[in-house]
């Protein structure tokens, strides 16, 4: 069995997810298809990083990620299929990756030479599909591509150090479904920059100073059940590992959240400083 | 093969579904797994609770169903594993399981204790995961949790008689995809009361006088036809057995709904008063 | 295998699409099912028509297709079943399959004649998933149906030939997921009528006298890069050989796309002229 997962920005209204599955179908008969998003913000790349990175682990090794977003090929990106962490990634070489590759060196990253061996008319997805199948089918990727050593890194959302190790600059990286604002600084940041000092963080004016363990850790009594609590903001670590900004049971189409509430928008920096 | 089902109200933006699907293919390679909803409104137990009552008929005896909404647990609220008319339900005990529960007596209801067997970052839907896995590979109930008699019963809404036994007053529980009502008034309860006599549906100032067979069970001639009949608000009991306010050919984004045009909500009253 | 698609009108909120889903898996076990839309537009059988014509060709010979837009029956409304280019179509017979029909002869076309054998409570769906399993266990047509010759055809949106074969007046019958409009103008019609004649391609006032190979076949220079040309307006010919007005990297959320941006709507007129 193969596994073969989908990060998209196709949207689900239009006929090219149910296509390109059945592309993969035919292509390996077998292959146990995984939807991860296709609703990825159009052409946005650190969106489609952030899933990807967020999702693979939770895969066997062996599982094969296409990511198709901003994915066409001209004179300046090309296409790539790179084995990293027992996992296979297939995509553009647009910085997509990054996230990644950051964290943990590639096995091998090969730059995907089987154009001229499709027919005229076929599209990235038809590339995509055609690598994917081959991996699933146990295929080298030496047989679909050139060894290179390194991918296009994006490193415009890095969190960074100021003040003497006293102050870490972050940004949201990714509001989710709930409204939540998820950061890209780690627990391990924290942890290493933390050392026991007290901290505060900060962004909008708006101030959070504990860490909760989850969304729903306040202090109930007899007093105040957790009820009570609803609509109160909060910061934790997600199941990434990555700081998020969030309220207690928030909503987006009615309460609010704290992408509406609180104001933070992609991009947005959230900066921690210790004392 | 064992066939696990998913009703959340995680979106499908996010890479939460995609990394759910992941979990439980690594924990049970052959699971078969079937989106039910991931749309429901967030922390909404009422639209969950009848998104599964509706949907698990539709499966084979036997299927798994996780529900993950509103699941985190605290000291209120417990995991909970229930096998019900033969089929397996794995939730928070938040009250979403009390449609089915009503209807018929739970074969066996366990609170899930694996919790300390899990690593400790665990997540409400790692514990689901592993539960669903361990029911499809054919484990016991009594391995993952502790025998418990009753489930929270959440009977908010809940219709009621009234007038000696001449007046029924339901709510709408749900609006669908066409913007049609479901209410919580069945058949069955209709038909017990009605005992032949004649009747009127009413809310906000509104009428219906007839319950139809179908939504194009209209009085077609040669003067008119279906078309002439779109727009026409109808009352019909739904393929779930629930009374249900519709227009023909409804279209919430273009020429409106039972919602948009009669200005039915989420809990508002449906009457029946019976003559 | 049997591979049986998906392409409906129900959304994805409510429990209709799961449980067709869990219908199909109750009738025929092994069934690989694959989501095409469940967003068209409610009961917009042009739309639905344009998806299943794009999707089909990339699944395997023998794929079965459920189309389950406006599908109610009703006196002058059957339910059928098609035999055409080695795929199955079940859908109502209200003009959706006219695209293919046009192109091709069917191999064989039956009225679905079984739903007196269904229980008496049956939907639209319960018809069409019942025929689906059939034939995907290798079932005749003629076991549920009876052969007929034709389909109704509905040409509303046709492209018209004009001024002495010097003018193609085609429609918008499509506006993708990047708000790309896609009209029925087809490059095998494009070719026939050009033989070697310069063109312009108009619709409310704006031009275009060129077809792209791609997206981004832009003349890039070293003064102008690819980004240089966001927001440019395009024409090409998209995968499914059909004429599409598109805008580069465009995105209906944030910078606007062909349909906001060139106020494109559905059915709107786009002419070629060839001189």
């Amino acid at each position: 069995m193969s596994i073969i997962t989908l990060t998209t920005d196709f949207g689900l209204k239009d006929h090219f997810v149910g296509a390109t599955k059945g592309k993969i179908i035919s292509g390996y008969e077998e292959a146990v298809i995984v939807d991860i998003s296709h609703d990825i913000d159009l052409f946005n790349t650190t969106e489609a990083g952030y899933c990807i990175a967020a999702a693979y682990s939770s895969f066997p090794k062996g599982t094969i990620h296409i990511i198709g977003v901003d994915s066409e090929r001209n004179d300046t990106i090309q296409h790539i299929a790179m084995q990293w962490d027992d996992h296979y990634f297939i995509c553009a070489d647009n910085g997509i990756l990054s996230t990644l590759t950051q964290r943990k060196i590639p096995q091998k990253i090969v730059a995907i030479n089987i154009h001229d061996r499709l027919q005229e008319n076929a599209t990235d997805m038809d590339v995509f599909t055609t690598v994917a199948c081959h991996i699933a089918r146990g295929g080298h990727l030496n047989v679909i591509g050139k060894e290179i050593e390194t991918l296009k890194t994006v490193n415009e959302l890095v969190p960074k150090i100021t003040n003497e190790q006293s102050v870490i600059k972050g940004n949201v990286i990714y509001i989710d479904h709930f409204g939540n604002c998820i950061t890209n600084i780690s627990k391990k940041l924290f942890q290493e920059m933390a050392r026991g000092r007290s901290f505060e963080i900060s962004f909008h004016n708006k101030k959070i100073t504990t860490i909760k363990k989850s969304y729903s850790d306040f202090n109930t009594s007899d007093k105040f059940t957790l009820k009570d609590f609803e609509g109160e903001r909060l910061a934790l670590f997600n199941e990434n590992g990555l700081l998020e900004i969030a309220i207690y049971k928030s909503n987006p189409k009615t309460v609010g959240s704290a992408h509406s509430l609180l104001g933070l928008k992609f991009r947005d920096v959230v900066t921690i400083t210790f004392s």
